[in-house]
């Protein structure tokens, strides 16, 4: 990694992904746009919602990254424990928010819609956090130190990495290469690792796939955060591809 | 938990996942065969092809729970760290399994491919693992103690499962029961709460999702390892629901 790489990880709270009922769609999503900035997602973890459990691992996380965001638990049901979680793992209370109320009766009156007091539970958040806005249901994530709290509701959760990405500090994008070759990864260890050496501030990565059930492909990815050298390395890849009558193919990003 | 409960977590080992590209598959699949068989999940991990990070979460996560499942980085390339990374975990050394190679030159004359010797390095695996099968590639994952080795492409990662899955001690089945109501949470907090407490042996989860950008569902799932509560629980909630005219539909699984 580079020095003063700005680094990441998610935490999604969830019995729901657990016990395998829903596919995550968070991940990629934050993932792609962390790559986009600059920063390296390092690492995620999929925990109950169980208070232990969350504040474990969020106070984990939350040391060993720059940036650590939260997907799900901040509804207004019993099962949604993520906020008073939060402010037990940073040992604040839990305050109602007046902001956050506002935003939600607004909610409510430009969707013409009856507001129940049970919804203000939604503005229930660590004291000292700040606000993270959401127009698509009005109730807000927050933002506590270096943790962002966000809803489990792909969309939602969206809009609200997308309202706060403007804060976070960014690094050179990573971008990458792709290129397809008609045989399986064995066939090409030595030229991978001949790529990898010349080029040590990207990565080569090796991913096999199978095309119709029975002959296997090999997708190198070639990542970095230096477009140049990502151009060069692919160059040279398949520059030996070609010299050993290799078939492959350029696969656009 | 169920005293005697038998839990279990994923640690996913992969690059690809991390910047977004590749969308995971196997957590799913391998949270519903384990929810099929009474075990636990009860966390998943997703990190960097990078020795220090995976030996950290394995034995970590290895200590922590019953079992634990492993997916990617075992192929012949030079970012397929997982088995030397175990092998130092474990404390052991990496060796050449004669029956794995056996397997992969199986393969190769059924597949009626020209072997290359490359291949071979699929077949070191941690000293004292065994080997777990797998038709697709012949190139077997292993088991050591109570980790399970897989590969990440998702169709040999399910064989790899479904050939360990005998192994597994087991307990009573999850099983669960899903009713959509009409509303947003907030208007079922209270309702759901009383559920809850009725049945604490059973999950009473509450999932909003958006029907059309606009209006709110609340899809509740009574989740736990007795039918016959879990029948009891739903009953008790639609008759709640329906006592309060509220609109609902019992969902098939």
């Amino acid at each position: 990694m580079q020095k003063n790489q700005q680094t990441a990880a998610i935490l999604i709270i969830g019995n729901e992904i657990l016990s395998g009922r829903t596919q995550d769609k968070n991940v990629q999503f934050i993932a792609e746009q962390l790559s986009n900035m600059g920063i390296v997602l390092a690492e995620c973890r999929v925990v109950r919602d169980e208070e232990s459990q969350i504040i474990e691992s969020l106070n984990e996380l939350r040391r060993k990254y720059t940036y650590l965001f939260t997907t799900g638990g901040i509804g207004p049901t019993h099962d949604d424990i993520t906020a008073p979680s939060i402010a037990k793992a940073f040992n604040v209370g839990l305050t109602r928010s007046e902001e956050a109320v506002l935003m939600i009766k607004n909610h409510y009156k430009e969707m013409n819609k009856v507001l129940n007091p049970n919804s203000f539970i939604m503005a229930d958040i660590p004291m000292g956090a700040k606000l993270v806005t959401n127009n698509l249901s009005g109730a807000p994530g927050f933002n506590i130190e270096n943790v962002y709290v966000f809803a489990g509701v792909p969309a939602i959760a969206q809009e609200m990495f997308n309202n706060i990405a403007p804060d976070l500090k960014k690094g050179e994008p990573f971008s990458s290469k792709s290129i397809r070759i008609f045989v399986g990864e064995s066939r090409v260890r030595g030229i991978l690792i001949d790529v990898q050496n010349q080029f040590s501030n990207l990565q080569v990565g090796s991913y096999p796939s199978m095309s119709d059930g029975k002959s296997w492909l090999t997708t190198i990815v070639i990542r970095g955060q230096d477009p140049v050298s990502i151009e060069m390395a692919s160059n040279t890849l398949m520059d030996i591809l070609a010299k050993n009558e290799f078939e492959y193919k350029e696969e656009s990003e």
